[in-house]
């Protein structure tokens, strides 16, 4: 350990001397407007992966690869929109050393300064020391922040302690299209030697303490769908002599949770994994509270006032939401149809233990009783139309270890340990495939605001967060 | 009644002879494409209003006016879109006769040949012995029966047995802008003498039997919108530790009506008028079952398979359909989010002798309650957005029994009398505003196509409709 802090000493202030220049290497990253979404700026998102490959090629990287991924399927406009590539690159191929690969992605949610940016959103900017764009915080923050970390060794002619590869993709906001085959394909060639993977494309919970994050709740997706006359018709005519699509979903829907967030759905609590002692104890030091739920949501209608009852129903307790309805009037105003098919939509967060199989079972005979009950001579379909399995880790692992000591030694203070209410699929595809532990990583703040207006880094984050990554490669480098 | 019949029979020998000048006159009619919702087409429902102006100068109409209405109001595509006018005319205006106004729209809805028309929608063409052709049977035969019936007077040199006002408007099938500002306007002017006003804008029951039409029914329609978090949440983040609108929403909504229609809405029915036995008796007759209904709606189904349970569900009780929820996702696949804000939308069809207000009070309270019963912290609004009122008449007055007349006189078979479930606003407007009873006279059949693709009006209904019309005039001339 000793030898460890020696060896980072010399780096972390060579990180604070390259400060300015890594903040031109965001600014350069953020300047670009690769927005994957928007089909007229896929040049930009391309421009984008050569602007990595670029800064790849300046660190010396070995075996560069931009794997093109070919034509986007529909629906899309442009019949041969080409998808952006995933650019892959290596430093070092030590067989002695162990083989991290680092994630992350080079595409940004979409900006316009209308939508009420303070200032022009691929224009990085300097205020209260935060660093204000598109893609600071999500993700080419921490994109750079790898970039960084190497480029200190390299300037202090120190060997990286692992071998590093790098899987950076242009479409992770946009479905993250071709990235699980990609990975699928290159788990026995180009990711062979993979021990272990980081992903820094989270944030901290709060604004305060940093955080390693060690579960994700996965997400089975619902819909109902009740079919009745031909075609649509018109109230007046028909109102009151046919039973109508719409009276039979609203029934079955209300069935389905109460309104303090109780899934109605028998048994599907009793596949929920028990809260262990081990795991009680991690949330009491964690820095949170109501006020930050409310704050997020912009209300004050947070069920649990709690923060054990919050985080605990956020990461490790499933939840049902009813989403929308599809084929019923949705517009502003009045209008008298009787849709003649309506289809809705809700889904179920994902935690341990809950086998996929059996929950749908779960919910498709229980919506498929409710509606038989009804006596409606409709049709009705339950389905599952989208599965996403949760993830967890052990917090306690050596990658999860390496973390703690790497940010204890950077932050001057333990993390929190967290989980995440929503799901990041491409962890569990890098656990499968690669058959390697994975570590969440966050190098931004919780009020970053990614995905929003005035998304924003702090400078601290992102200088201190390059270092906590170099650390991070030097502690799990002696794990064993 | 004998006068009446000698009358009568060189008219109606007069109408077949020139039974190939009214299908000429229909097919210039359907010729104008006079779409009101197309601003693209807005030449064209003027050019429509020029050709009747046209015909109606050729028949020596007096006091032909053309009733400008200004710039249509937003939502416009085009600031400067201008309403089309509403046409009036005079027949006579001798103070010993009876002064009927007769109302007519000009416009149709719209039709392209690849929506799955058989033939093009506007070149009128006879197969089967049927006119196929968009605005055939809504309401451009109708319109031109008239014109023919003026036209077989005149040529036989017979004074039309009443004073005729003409009343032709071109935005009935886009909400009627301008009519009711322009009735009310006119109500102790143009329109001073009129006694009694007859429309000819909807259909038999079915396709055997004519049918005089004495009721329809009106429509409240409301929103319930429940407010919660400040912008749309991610389920994944917030699904489970927030109180979610939808899932409020839902539950109130789904205590409105059972899946056999009734309404739950505790003293809704208690305004209802009771069914007399002289109601009773008019519906034995009447030429309906339920193939009829499962045809229509193309599905089977119906909550009642008695004909007379049917009719009166659709005629003369409420109902509640549930339209949609605005805010909400509606599209297809998955999308995990939490709505911010949604709005159901429900309407009430009403019926005598339903108070508006009194209706409005007991849903508003009705849904406030079940709201207050879920205990959410989201708001919660109730409201009415659009009231529509039933209209109903007397089918014995001497409207109704001179029409009786008229059509057992054309089509030697006493007409089923029939409400409709549906509105047309017109209708109380002009009871209203001129104090006058109101008959609507149907030309076509239940299966003619209004608004749907292959409209149609048989030739048989065109030339003894046209008869009727006729026949009408003559027998309420000389009435009480």
């Amino acid at each position: 350990m000793a030898d460890i802090e020696s060896t980072l000493n010399p780096i972390f202030t060579k990180i604070d001397e390259l400060k300015p220049q890594f903040i031109e290497r965001l600014r350069k990253a953020v300047a670009i407007p690769s927005v994957s979404s928007d089909e007229s700026l896929r040049p930009e998102v391309f421009r984008m992966a050569d602007f990595l490959v670029d800064e790849l090629k300046a660190l010396n990287a070995d075996d560069i690869t931009v794997k093109q991924l070919g034509k986007q399927p529909p629906p899309v406009a442009d019949a041969n929109l080409q998808l952006p590539p995933i650019v892959l690159a290596k430093f070092g191929s030590d067989p002695s050393k162990k083989t991290v690969l680092i994630y992350g992605h080079y595409d940004v949610q979409p900006a316009l300064l209308e939508d009420g940016w303070a200032s022009d959103p691929f224009a990085l900017v300097e205020r209260d020391n935060k660093l204000f764009g598109r893609g600071s915080t999500d993700d080419k923050g921490p994109v750079m922040g790898w970039l960084n970390s190497i480029q200190a060794h390299r300037e202090l002619n120190i060997d990286l302690p692992v071998n590093l590869v790098c899987c950076f993709e242009g479409m992770e906001e946009s479905g993250s299209l071709g990235l699980d085959e990609l990975i699928a394909q290159e788990a026995q060639n180009y990711f062979q030697n993979v021990s272990s993977v980081c992903i820094s494309d989270n944030y901290w919970l709060g604004t305060k303490k940093p955080v390693l994050t060690y579960g994700l709740r996965g997400c089975n997706y619902y819909q109902l769908t009740v079919k009745g006359p031909g075609a649509d018709l018109h109230s007046g005519i028909f109102g009151g002599v046919i039973h109508e699509p719409m009276t039979d979903l609203i029934k079955v829907m209300s069935q389905l949770v109460d309104v303090d967030g109780t899934i109605k759905i028998p048994h599907v609590l009793d596949l929920v994994a028990p809260v262990t002692e081990k795991e009680e104890a991690l949330y009491k030091d964690i820095d949170f509270d109501v006020n930050e739920l409310n704050l997020a949501s912009g209300s004050d209608t947070a069920i649990y006032k709690d923060k054990r009852d919050i985080l605990m129903h956020r990461w490790r307790f499933p939840s049902l939401s009813l989403h929308g309805i599809e084929g019923a009037f949705y517009g502003a105003g009045a209008k008298t149809v009787i849709p003649a098919q309506v289809i809705g939509k809700f889904s179920i967060r994902t935690v341990p233990d809950m086998d996929s199989d059996i929950l749908n079972k779960l919910v498709i005979d229980y919506c498929n009783e409710r509606f038989k009950e009804l006596g409606s001579p409709n049709t009705f379909t339950a389905e599952l139309i989208h599965p996403g399995a949760y993830w967890v880790s052990d917090p306690f692992n050596n990658e999860f270890t390496a973390a703690k000591l790497a940010t204890k030694t950077v932050w001057g203070i333990e993390p929190d340990l967290t989980r995440e209410g929503g799901s990041i699929p491409v962890t569990l595809t890098f656990e499968q495939q690669l058959k390697s532990n994975v570590l969440l990583l966050p190098m931004g703040k919780g009020d970053d605001g990614a995905h929003s207006i005035n998304e924003k880094v702090d400078v601290p984050n992102y200088i201190e967060g390059t270092k906590t990554l170099s650390a991070y490669l030097h502690y799990y480098s002696i794990t064993k």
